[in-house]
């Protein structure tokens, strides 16, 4: 497994890949690595020649009062779990590399879709992400690349992008990856309390629960939101809890086949997002 | 010279060249073309393999006052002028091909450099030029990109955008080209009345008694200014004549060498800018 710092040898080194007529996957990441990631480097690795894990916390998409420098880094547990997982190289940048100009000058910005969600509690956040991820693409020009349907709104934009500014990556969604216990995987489930961990539980329960309704017929969004809520309240402090539509994150009148019920909220002071598909 | 409408057809083409080795030369134009464009495209020619232009009058770039619907197209003339100056392809996209999501809702922004100059008097202007460069230079993937010095300000944001985002596109700053009455070639040129075009002629005589005084040893911004202005006033009406830093656009104490000498003003109806470097 190659471990590349610098942005022209990653360049250089996919560029050669893709001049050979071989496939490039991607998974950027920000580190920490667990299954849910595992998973999309073993489904990239099934689909192209070579498959690349970008390892970088990325400043921009954190607000001035979040997680940025607390986030947990582990990168050599993470280097251990990509050579495992068949990964062929890691791009380990500097964040004086990739924000050479201080990070403050150039976005990539959207309008529509990222001000619902998470867009409406995380200002700028999806400027960060959005960011960051073209520059990734246009360093390392993938063929595809994958993102988990856990972060269901960064997939949406993410895809979005790729299409609206001809960056020709294919965009591939990915299985959210759940504990046995039924709570999705993330970064951020380490810094939840044993108490605050089995409150966060009833994330996934109230999602079902919605689901569950839904599929006997009840199809009036406000009834299934009270459904879930009555699961949430009061373990879960809920930011939100929407079904929209899943393809642009538009309002929906109707619960319909195929909507996304997404929710973010806190167990103690960790902030969790979970979705499920109707 | 090949004639290219459709994205997937020109992104083929120039990805073939690259892959046999081949460089790429890109001028991107809004069309009715005059020698400053012309001398891009040889330029551009001197200095790479295969030389691409295209033509697109950019709809995001236009405020919602400005002349998008009577913006000279003279598509015919082009094509003549690009064939005589050796050029291999055109691409001419429909609005409808390069803005499927609408045009309003992914860009490419800018909060420096775009601020200043004609950005303070056309908002959402360069949001639109930098957009429309992202996916041309996505779609093209040129080696170099040729702009002329003209729209210096356009040039500068181009340029970074091009290093901030790691498009890996060279951008390439080309020499205003003047009328012999030293007037700067503009498309919008066109739109002038014979008695405006003699007013508009006080614009670059402007620029050079800045310049002349400089090079006298006057360096005080603030004079600097005066003289120019009392060249403008009153037969151009003047949106602003600023001396800045010509790398980033920022202001100056004193002027100095290599800085820049920006102006915009309207004679008659039409908005002309002019710059010089000192």
């Amino acid at each position: 497994m190659k471990v590349f710092k610098n942005i022209d040898q990653v360049k250089h080194f996919t560029s050669l890949i893709k001049s050979v007529g071989k496939t490039v996957g991607f998974v950027p990441t920000m580190g920490n690595l667990h299954q849910g990631h595992v998973s999309l480097v073993e489904r990239a690795k099934k689909e192209n020649n070579i498959v690349g894990v970008s390892i970088f916390v990325n400043p921009t998409q954190f607000g001035p009062s979040e997680d940025y420098n607390k986030y947990p880094r582990t990168i050599e547990a993470d280097m251990e779990k990509l050579e495992k997982a068949g990964c062929d190289f890691v791009f380990v940048p500097e964040v004086d590399a990739i924000y050479k100009d201080g990070g403050n000058s150039f976005f990539v910005t959207e309008k529509t879709a990222s001000t619902a969600l998470c867009g409406k509690f995380r200002p700028g956040h999806f400027d960060g992400v959005l960011t960051v991820v073209a520059k990734l693409f246009n360093i390392c020009h993938p063929n595809r690349a994958y993102f988990g349907m856990k972060d269901y709104q960064q997939l949406v934009l993410i895809r979005k992008m790729s299409e609206a500014l001809n960056m020709g990556v294919e965009v591939v969604p990915c299985t959210l990856v759940r504990d046995d216990d039924g709570l999705a995987m993330s970064s951020r489930n380490s810094y939840l309390s044993t108490e605050d961990r089995k409150k966060a539980l009833k994330i996934n329960k109230a999602l079902k629960a919605i689901k569950e309704s839904f599929e006997k017929g009840n199809n009036e969004t406000d009834n299934l939101k009270k459904i879930g809520l009555s699961v949430l309240v009061p373990d879960v402090s809920v930011q939100y809890l929407e079904i929209l539509d899943a393809n642009d994150l538009s309002s929906v009148e109707n619960a319909s086949q195929g909507c996304l019920v997404a929710v973010a909220g806190f167990c103690g002071s960790v902030r969790l997002i979970d979705n499920i598909i109707l």
